[in-house]
């Protein structure tokens, strides 16, 4: 039985899909830091490749992927999609679960698809360096990779609690030539402040933002860029979806569930945004289920309201769901989901109930994830776990009701640098976090879990 | 361009190519360890599967891949063939290089390919667990994956240097649930006696296959297992070659020169031999290149005799190019390179003109690798890196020439779990070991490096 859906590089997509003019609702505007007024595009061109800031307010529902950049999606480009037929047979269920390959890139995981283009615009446009945060080193080694590719320095501040976790991460940045620093870190004022109220600070996301904001702003020549939440970041994504679109056609079926996780949304959007627009064309039910950490529940247990994107309010406000921009997440495994905010467009399409979002605890996550190696042999990231443990609940659930869903799993990435959150789980010295959880998303906006 | 050449999965080859009818010499056959007269099959059958017996010495050409085997191999294959695009363009070479991707597979090398039918084969016929030693952790985390697939136990002594450099490996197995000691063990008497010679022994792969098989002799219902060196695994390995033949003429290619490290020699044999079968179809005269480390230069500096696989004396005997049993390689990065003998066809062939070794030295293969990731995004494993060095410098000498030579590179495997490896290349830490390899093969028969 044939199990991979390969595609020919010929058929690998030309152009992005974006979703703005699709959306039910528009988005409201990011407001200046200052004024708290609407910002201006040209606001923002102090940080971001003027194409990026062009495309994030775009209303052309497609967008040509430049030549150069398709030519370094080809190293990788088109991923497999996947059948899961050893999962189903063990899981016993009449679901038929699929999954898009996104581990098949130069860095493991679905953060090149924008890495590169982010850092061709820049080049066209005479940036020299590129100063990014990174939560499990994902985004980071992503832009390094991407910022080699194309000439350019590379500076990377990595969230504490993932760099000691991922020592390997760290050495794969360095391969492509990227500076790494542990945020919080003594080369930013942001860094350091924090440093001064938490000298054991394992920092997070929103914080190592503040750092690479201000590094993009001090240095010469230097930008600053996003591996998730923005619209442009999103868009470069699409491919993704667009892909797998082709891809389950050839399998001969359409998803009933689309799932990924969500730390930012990227992933998330990637995938399901090209479905979303298909399935509305061919009038079909497809659910989107964006699955995020117990402990880090911006869509479950969140406000929908204008927030920073970081934690010094540096960054321009989003209206999105959100902790709360000082909101300090615990140093979970699924260092990619520890945000405190969400992309404006997967926030929208949960308030207009066409994405559903779910949350789980890492203990199970894992579980599934064990179960999903043993089965089709790939280790999920604890990310992309996330979503493999929706999917595993879902065909249990199809198992029981005989329901022949098809379910399809953005597979963001594998966790080959994440073996030490294996090995904690394997030897029992993962805790449920659950009941944090419930404390931290009581009082949603700064809760401090752990203190 | 055109840069991935996939195979559609309905074409992933049915039969393995068995190349023992068309080498040009026999092989001598292998001797009984105690009586050094001819061994009869049944002798091993103590230790191997029956079916794998059978194919060590069978002389079809052709052998059925099982469909049970088939559906596992479709977690993963086919696997990617590659035109390495960017790195011909940073060499400014006119040669084409091709790389066939086996770190596509579940546990990121080719060793998956014949840990699955021997796993198959042993519980087909009532095995209830398997031993085996691994040097990289690569043939460990295969099997680990092989036995878990199929329903049994797994145990593997895997060589003390490689264990303290890759930890991660080690949760690899343990997430396909294996049990893994450190080799020297105390869990056999060849390890023990090691210990006491040497308490803070690196270990060797000859001496952990000594306390693998000592372990399969003494376990309820176990048998042993091996990754390399013998006929039945070059066969399944196979798969490989037959793959890529395929894939190149999809590319409209057929290779000058095929290039693959060799260790014990099926990674290099699995690629090259269904080319030779093929190069002499088409009376090509196809160069195959088989690369190995300075430091442990078996094919270009060991003799060709009778020896055993391992140091404890306990294999049978195999005419083979060999350092010598008892030879124990320095700790170098590359630790599935570190075995004294190597297969006897890929010996046979070498004996015969029609393979050409050569040997490189670690610094002079992680500059390349270096150079290889940083063009084509991927990050080759210190074997494969031998390989890809060896390409760097022919596809280099086309540059001098203006020869459009076509080169395929077997690429065995992703250094995921060898990142300390690129840590210690990119601080300097590595040294040049062509003097004690001098040393070494100046003495090739039991001498010991670094002491």
């Amino acid at each position: 039985m044939r199990t991979m859906f390969t595609l020919d590089q010929n058929d690998l997509p030309k152009r992005w899909y974006n979703v703005l003019p699709d959306l039910p609702t528009p988005l409201d505007p990011p407001l200046h830091p200052g004024t708290r007024e609407p910002i201006e595009p040209a606001a923002l061109l102090g940080l971001f490749a003027r194409t990026c800031v062009e495309q994030e307010m775009s209303t052309d529902r497609f967008i040509d992927i430049p030549a150069p950049v398709l030519d370094v999606y080809r190293l990788w480009r088109p991923t497999p999609l996947m059948r899961a037929v050893h999962l189903e047979r063990v899981l016993e269920t009449p679901a038929h679960i699929y999954f898009k390959y996104e581990g098949a890139s130069p860095t493991g995981s679905h953060k090149t698809n924008t890495a590169v283009p982010q850092a061709y615009y820049n080049k066209l446009e005479g940036t020299k360096a590129l100063a990014t945060e990174t939560g499990a080193g994902q985004w980071g080694s992503a832009l390094a990779f991407a910022c080699q590719t194309f000439g350019m320095d590379c500076t990377v501040f990595m969230v504490r609690s993932s760099y000691d976790q991922k020592p390997y991460r760290k050495a794969m940045m360095s391969v492509f030539g990227a500076r790494v620093h542990a945020s919080p870190s003594r080369e930013t004022r942001a860094g350091r402040e924090a440093l001064a109220r938490d000298p054991n600070s394992f920092g997070s996301l929103g914080l190592a933002i503040s750092e690479a904001v201000e590094a993009a702003l001090a240095g010469q020549g230097t930008k600053y860029s996003l591996g998730s939440v923005l619209n442009h970041v999103l868009l470069h994504q699409t491919v993704i979806g667009l892909e797998a679109e082709q891809q389950m056609q050839s399998a001969g079926e359409f998803p009933d569930v689309v799932v990924a996780c969500v730390g930012g949304g990227s992933n998330f959007g990637g995938l399901s945004l090209p479905f979303y627009r298909a399935a509305r064309e061919r009038k079909q039910a497809t659910r989107f289920l964006a699955v995020e950490p117990t402990v880090c529940p911006s869509l479950t247990r969140g406000e929908y309201r204008y927030d920073f994107g970081d934690t010094a309010e540096t960054t321009p406000l989003l209206r999105m769901h959100t902790l709360g921009h000082a909101f300090m997440p615990p140093p979970i495994h699924a260092g990619g989901l520890r945000y405190h905010g969400m992309a404006p467009i997967v926030s929208r399409l949960v308030e207009d109930g066409i994405v559903e979002p779910l949350a789980y605890d890492q203990l199970d996550v894992f579980a599934s994830a064990v179960l999903f190696a043993r089965s089709e042999g790939i280790i999920p990231a604890p990310e992309t776990a996330h979503a493999v443990h929706a999917a595993v609940e879902i065909a249990r659930e199809c198992a029981r009701t005989g329901d022949e869903k098809t379910i399809l799993i953005g597979f963001s990435g594998h966790g080959h640098f994440d073996m030490g959150a294996y090995t904690a789980y394997l030897s029992g010295d993962l805790v449920r976090a659950e009941a944090g959880s419930n404390a931290c998303t009581g009082t949603p906006a700064g809760a401090r879990l752990y203190c």
